[in-house]
């Protein structure tokens, strides 16, 4: 199977998730954007937004449902039903906690400019970094605590492992200070980080021209004002 | 299969998408937080959030990941791997675009008070109003143009239909006169609402006090001061 991808040719966004599990497995496939910015949107069934894959007649999107299509054909996720469950749940937590890492930079409208919401972005990103990042890390790290193995779900690296890999790679490009500060009390997600990075198909992808640099266009944006450790927030 | 649902008792919230399913097909289940106040949290595999839906020895968390589990089983999804990832993609639309409703009143912090983000949430909200809500709008419209039988997928009645009733009346509730304004556009969306909220089952669901009102605690909340009618926004 020849997979086409589609996805903004300028930056790892949510494309990136899939990229990275098609890389690591060695799947053929286009990133069709990056060769030729000229596509017309499929009509039935119409994605909502980008990234969307192409496989055969199956026209996928929304990136934790290409995952999933993906992951066991890859083998990159289990085949039981209850391993398939377990890590789109845990696919699509991380799939909540990219939008709050978004929104830092873009807290009252994604059509706007980040200089329009500056004064929001930096209330924003402060809450996100005292409550909000603690508890997503809290969990993945507890995740791995209670499952031997050193992936998320064991012995055996799932999609989701590639995904926690790049939100590690994402906060370290937008948040130096905030997640460099409080990284290290996270051990067992940064050994998933540096075991995917150490894959040998991955570390040549992540070392080659197609991985795109982190930029200001993408998810993960560095503004150093954002980039501040907060005060914890109330809680409600 | 008596399923046992978690989730907060005070608020229609996510867990409603999944009462309604369950509700629909005149499932069994156990309500169970409403119950009784005292849970304790499943630990491996644990949720990140509620819901959570207890299935025998499963534990699916993630709202679209247990309609995902239920919808075939239930009648409401169909059983072919492009039905279903179809469907899913619909679902997870949807709730991309419950996460923007509630953030029209949370854009800074979902642990802070609405009235430590009041400002914020005007912006946020007019924007919403003004650039999300027909986006997502026009796109289920679309979908359902494409696809005679008067449902999402044609003449059968998904878990995705019961959720667009949902957003439907959740908007209705929180924007009567911004919503009230522009829903007639989207005839086939009001369409699906009328012809859910007519199936028996759910209409006795409805019309009982399982059905929780809305309120202020909830996803979707009506503050007049949100309910305007926004001037477009730049598009970037």
């Amino acid at each position: 199977m020849k997979y086409k991808l589609y996805y903004w040719p300028e930056i790892q966004g949510r494309g990136e998730f899939v990229r990275l599990a098609l890389e690591d497995a060695g799947a053929q496939y286009v990133d069709v954007l990056r060769r030729s910015g000229d596509f017309s949107f499929p009509k039935n069934p119409a994605p909502f937004a980008l990234p969307y894959l192409i496989a055969g007649k199956l026209v996928i999107s929304q990136t934790a449902n290409i995952l999933q299509y993906l992951g066991p054909r890859l083998g990159l996720a289990p085949r039981d039903k209850t391993g398939r469950l377990w890590v789109h749940q845990l696919q699509l937590t991380i799939a909540d906690w990219l939008v709050e890492v978004h929104d830092t930079h873009h807290p009252i409208g994604s059509g706007l400019y980040y200089e329009e919401q500056k004064r929001e972005s930096k209330r924003r990103a402060a809450d996100f970094l005292a409550a909000r990042l603690p508890k997503y890390l809290g969990y993945f790290e507890d995740v791995l605590r209670r499952m031997p193995g050193g992936y998320l779900l064991g012995r055996t690296c799932s999609y989701a492992d590639l995904s926690l890999f790049q939100m590690v790679e994402g906060l370290r490009y937008a948040f130096p200070v905030a997640f460099g500060r409080t990284e290290g009390s996270f051990p067992r997600i940064l050994n998933v980080r540096d075991r995917v990075a150490a894959r040998p198909r991955l570390a040549a992808y992540l070392a080659s021209a197609r991985r795109i640099p982190f930029n200001r266009m993408g998810i993960f944006r560095h503004y150093p004002e954002l980039d501040s450790v907060g005060k914890k927030s109330k809680k409600t």
